[in-house]
């Protein structure tokens, strides 16, 4: 049965209360997801770093598969590559576009766009694969 | 020329001062990195949190590059792979070996294990691409 | 200037004489590419095998890129991620869709689904990067 | 039960009738596999085409883990990552030097460095992860 943004908004609020990021929609195999920008996020000369966008990325193709497949915590990262593509702009937040390619019993393959500001272009993309437990 | 481990802490330290990992040794295109594990980096089920490891992976790397070519601070990351291998222990911090596989004019590319207490087999394997921008 | 299909086919025909790939396409940075599908691509439970997959995703990006730099040869693959996701239909050629998401001066970055018979899901997803040689 | 050099020979020649790959040794999670290089795997610039080399390293992978859990020919690649280092020397074969970094119950992940003629550092990297079929 699958989960809500509520319910999957409530469970990042209590399993990974570190994280900065904001489920804005799920649905239909996808995810959009913001991260603002702020001091922590930046690296010199300006450019967003690397681990914000990957945790992003992370972030947004785990609430696709959890509005797919409902709350299941065990479900685990086995492989992630991302692709960085332009430097986003620091005054904005980033956003991530998420879309599953594959949902199987046990595996789930997604893909991943970020974006900054109002380029068209992505700033990176990203594609994740995941483990999802057996369930009883 | 070369950065020493006591250049590169020092640069880390005023450009990603949120970063909580410790650089205890770097040279011949190599780099040791440890990271603390305490509740912020654990998620669901005991588990560090991808983005820990892959923060750790890419500091990994960014050292072991500085200790071949100095602090060139806009060297940036390209592209990221990751594969998550097995569980590490939550009672442990993290430890990243990496290793340099090319070192080119403009493109490095090398190779990360993470390994957690004292497993022998690594917990993740990274590998990463960076571009150093041309020098005056 | 841009390389146009016919051109493109004449380089891989004289140059990669061994490809079985064919160009359908190319154009506004993305390019169709199929290939045939019989006993040599074939392997065992009727699966076609992840080389022939790799190379075509690998013609299908290199097609995109010469559609917009012209054909410069000495272009080269730097990093290829491929994930598989289903089994295609042994009886069907295999399509290739690529789409470029990224064109710099040294590095170019595209993504590739791939596709089997009329199924629209792909049966595999490709990011690859390519390094430009310095133009005089 | 762990299949031998001879059986997965065996195995590779039966249904992969097409590849030229040569398997020299297989053990402890590990194998040597060479690959000839000639007129069919070179390509403009004189370089071995990329797709041989992703071959080769998925044969140097799929070779270490039959070595580990026998000929279970439904084994398949579920990603596959490759950085490709430097220029092959055309005049010579290439070999690939395959290790699992975790050999799971499902899934199997192991690495390929990639060498040619005698230079002691690698031309290509791999990381791939295989899927194994439930056994009855």
């Amino acid at each position: 049965m699958p989960a809500s943004k509520e319910q999957i908004t409530d469970f990042f609020t209590k399993d990974f209360p570190q994280t900065k990021c904001q489920i804005i929609s799920v649905g239909n195999g996808t995810a959009l997801v913001t991260h603002p920008v702020g001091h922590e996020e930046l690296r010199p000369g300006g450019t967003v770093s690397g681990p914000t966008m990957m945790a992003l990325a992370d972030v947004a193709l785990y609430a696709a598969i959890l509005g797919e497949i409902g709350i299941v915590p065990l479900t685990v990262t086995t492989s992630f590559n991302i692709n960085f593509l332009k430097r986003p702009q620091p005054a904005n937040s980033i956003r991530a576009e998420s879309r599953l390619l594959k949902l199987g019993k046990t595996l789930v393959v997604g893909e991943v766009n970020i974006f900054s500001g109002d380029d068209p272009m992505p700033v990176a993309h990203a594609t994740g694969t995941y483990s999802i437990p057996p369930q009883k």
